[in-house]
């Protein structure tokens, strides 16, 4: 009987068969091996990379950045002083480790021995009996070896990573980093606060006294991000979005807002007119869109207020409204400049096939891959996902246009992920090939997973 | 070329190898023959058990209290005359026989070999040919043995069982029987009738004049249920559910009620209210909250007027509305005694995603799995419902707080699902394991399946 | 390694091996080969078949019918020029071929080979280099054989097909074709124009002056029909459908109709209620509705202007509004006829369960198969569409009702997609047969797919 752990310690190691099942999947990863990482959306902290902030503790590097393993401990039950509370680093690192065993096919249980074993060199599949032991020779790793911002990217092979940064944030710590170009956050361009309106107004040196002054300024600030490498721009359709045709009022419903009388109701109208506006936008300057959708952010407040927006809680939200979406996209594409290059993003898996169909119900002479369904997204960043997006894809689409893996993390050991991915794409990619499925030759395969690893993505981000 | 019966009939019988592939499978399974069974949520009769009924005839235990077989033969045309009408107990167990043939892959065409043989150690598959000999059989078998409810549960190693009580219902019947306690039905609480009111007074032994003496009379009878083994409530949310934030006016509501002056739309609200307050009990007195969601029990009205609204003919309604469903447990998380241990069943496998991730999304300093995803539910109860389920709770949550395996059905026969269910579950992780993705070894394997079977669910009972 | 290539054109040949894998399922698909098709909804030309339409060229057979091609192609970045501009033939076979390489899994990569292989013998993979080579290959076969419509209704062997009409289509193109029989098309009957009314009134040769008219008018025409074969009726339910009750007002309603008053709100009420009508008449004159559940139609403005409504660039809709569907379905069972047979095809896979458990849910003595659901339909025509509801329909109905395959295509060549159906279904039952999830022995396995690729369908089309 097989013992998994050969599997993945034995004496080809995790580099060589993990989620390998074939000979035709090995052979495929191979290829994958000197191909760098290209990013194109992340959290990372701008200020850790522009300062090169080094690591001298594990649980900073390892448990504190990372909300997802925050949320494992608190459906294990581990009380809230373990997670985010004033235990010390160390006992915060145990219980993680003790509560990795119960995390079975759990992507956590993956990614944290990808990470250990990535960084520090340690195969061992942490647990209550060597936590202590594993802390102590991180940390020490730590202490003798000069772990930073920028040697991690290094270490992984990054070639170009997209932090996100929003439209009024500063954009000097880009100058003059070629490995880095901010990813544009657009939520709060979208739902404008007058605070946000004043911050633009001075960032892009004019007035904004009427709708049309903030769409000049919102295209002034555009090509500021443009011209320190962005390409990518991002947008949340949360769970219950809806969109709003342009009714022609849209001037006034700015006026409303100057003036601080802009109701709910009449707020949701003037959103759905600035995301259709930025769309435009994206598509005259060459943006690339990217739609991430369907999350349900409200759960429990006692959390929210407890470890932030961002502390690892949300959930999943209903499928998306279809037709809303069909006609925001359908409002972009009658402008003058068409529909910009867009990257659909679902978190609730009920919508795979929907999102992978619309790459066939728009188009612009010369794109190739205009709407594409992006990589398997947040909670459902693990093989089941990943392996439900490939497959719906491929049948729904092309599968030759997918625009490649990112982490969207905040954490610098998340690019482990980019291996995992490479692993279950060549993986399933193995199996339909010996299956008859693909038709295609191996030589012409290998070519394949380059672009769905690599060149795609480094394409849409014009390196 | 294999003959899939040597699988079911061959020299190793259905005992060793049905539905189990390889060595691993069947190495786990083997941990689970000597575990009983908790069975935390059915439907069977408590009159059956306190009496301890005899069954004389096989229609009678095997067909007749089964409103899946009967679903199944009007899919295939069956005359209602042979379902539920007058014909004669031996031509509707010849039809039932002439049927299962005809349903390769329903669970029922598993579940009906397994019950037979397990209670007459029959190994046939029944058909039009073998029906009347084994309709013989069987009846002879229960002339010559004393098959009785209670040693069904014997049979089948059932160490406790909940069957359905609604809060007004007697509880007479379960004092004494340390194998049995009521699991509570709550649809009729959340939605009093002045009847309903009358009844929980009197047993209560209070007057109940409003709102608040209605909490009262609530939680004094949750205390008698608590003290004859209850721990599990249920409620059902089917297709339409919606929340309704407490907005101060339900003791308004209630006066109405009484008055018999309630409005259907307002009286849903009072329901939320009623829902929220139990929630909030549930939490205070340890009981832990069922919710069966996304029934649609409206279809046919000739068939819910022929044989009664739990006749078999229920379909799947709509995904849930999330935000309602994270908005009603917020409400009950935000009071003094945060959210009970809530386990929460679809019906619609297009919320395995969103149910199973919410098991990240509240917690609860100290309680592994506030939150779980219950078993695959009700027509999801079969191999392709088990593994989805399976699937996503381990990639979205937890695996190992899963609470364990529940019939919720109204036969004793029904057991064979608690089988049926371990053979699916020792199957599926024998091939993860095998492939690699299960990093830990056989033996923590094995305790694994000891968890997932018997003792999460034995923790849950409190026994 | 194996060469997947070899799979197809080894020595075995795609007509052994493609997508079987296994023995048994090469045993089974062998019972298969000399079955004939029948196709009961379609969109083939009945002006083509009648006057026998010969093909000169392969662009005008192979790619200007079929939208699913087109669709690919502007996937992929090709400029309308090639697709249904006025680029050459020649070109835009040529860019087609291009094209299949980038749509590995895609079903128009496995179809587009099994129509070049059983028309023109061809067996290579089309690309940029030999896509020349293969159009004069095929141009040069089509000058030298006479390839007709009625020549490939004969290659591949279809015995019965079933193209659509309208209710006001000329129905002398049917007479003396025993081959063929109109599938009834009511989208246009359930939103009648005055025009409609006009021609429906001339053609049921009374005149239509209340909705007692209406009603009789359409009743006769149905008849009309039936004498010319027709046993399928179709209708579309659309993103968005919804079903309202009988109010007693759609008399008045038909009223403001003729007067040309109707609202859009009342229309739709008018709708449910013509729908419901011909629900009872199908039933009572024993038509097959089929249901068509969850496109999106309306996505690019800027498409549907240039290539019409029919060009392929649909969407996948939400999922249904299960209380609306099970609303309408109770209405006419609830008549005197009780419901016709009725098939309900999805487009949004996410409703799977939802469709298969219907099957469950409505009744009619000796009736089997009342309510199953239909093939994977449109964009979900592939593998994974298919084994979706293979499984779905498996666990939650009984699989031995499914009523076939049909194409529902615009070209002749997608008959193919039956010979792709059959060895997808063999190859999933032999594996579950393999594995003993199914109990019965292989001479029974063998009839149950006979009567799924074509006994089940031409019963169902009363041959």
């Amino acid at each position: 009987m097989s013992d998994s752990r050969r599997v993945y310690f034995g004496k080809y190691g995790m580099q060589k068969k993990f989620l390998l099942k074939t000979e035709t999947a090995r052979t495929l990863y191979l290829e994958t091996k000197a191909l760098p990482i290209i990013d194109y959306h992340n959290h990372l902290s701008m200020e850790d990379i522009s300062k090169n902030v080094r690591f001298y503790d594990v649980y900073d590097l390892w448990i504190k950045p990372d909300p997802y393993k925050h949320r494992a401990m608190r459906m294990c039950g581990v009380s809230e002083k373990y997670i985010t509370g004033d235990a010390s680093n160390e006992e915060k690192f145990i219980i993680w480790c003790e509560t990795l065993p119960k995390l079975p096919l759990n992507p956590l249980s993956h990614w944290s021995m990808m990470e250990l074993e990535t960084v520090f060199g340690i195969v061992e599949i942490p647990n209550a009996e060597n936590a202590k032991s594993i802390y102590e020779r991180c940390n020490r790793y730590l202490e003798t070896h000069e772990v930073t911002a920028n040697s991690l990217l290094r270490l992984f092979n990054v070639e170009f990573a997209c932090p996100c940064a929003s439209l009024t944030d500063d954009l000097s710590v880009f100058a003059g980093n070629a490995c880095v170009a901010p990813s544009l956050r657009g939520d709060d361009v979208v739902a404008p606060t007058i605070g946000f309106l004043n911050t633009l107004s001075r960032l892009a040196e004019m007035a904004i006294s009427d709708l049309h002054d903030f769409e000049c300024a919102l295209e002034r600030r555009l090509l500021e991000f443009k011209k320190v490498g962005c390409v990518f721009a991002d947008h949340a359709l949360d769970d219950g979005f809806a969109f709003y045709c342009n009714d022609g009022k849209n001037g006034e419903r700015f006026q409303a807002l100057l003036k601080g009388e802009l109701s709910a109701c009449e707020g949701k109208k003037l959103t759905s007119y600035i995301l259709f506006t930025l769309g435009m936008l994206y598509a005259k300057h060459g943006f690339v869109l990217q739609l991430h959708i369907g999350a349900q952010r409200y759960t429990s407040s006692k959390l929210r207020k407890m470890v932030g927006p961002a502390g690892g809680f949300a959930g999943i939200g209903n499928t998306v409204n279809v037709r809303a979406l069909t006609e925001f996209l359908d409002a972009v594409d009658c402008t003058e400049y068409g529909l910009p290059k867009t990257v659909l993003f679902t978190l609730n898996p009920a919508d795979n096939a929907v999102m992978s169909v619309l790459a066939g119900s728009y188009s612009k002479n010369g794109e190739a891959g205009l709407i594409t369904q992006g990589p398997a997204w947040w909670w459902c960043d693990h093989k089941l996902g990943m392996v439900e997006m490939f497959e719906n894809t491929a049948v729904f689409s092309a599968l030759s246009n997918f625009v490649g893996m990112t982490t969207d993390s905040r954490s610098f050991l998340s690019f482990v992920r980019h291996d995992y991915f490479r692993r279950i794409l060549c993986d399933w990619l193995a199996d339909k090939w010996e299956n008859g499925e693909i038709l295609c030759d191996l030589s012409n395969l290998k070519l394949l997973v380059k672009k769905l690893c690599y060149e795609n993505a480094k394409k849409a981000v014009r390196l």
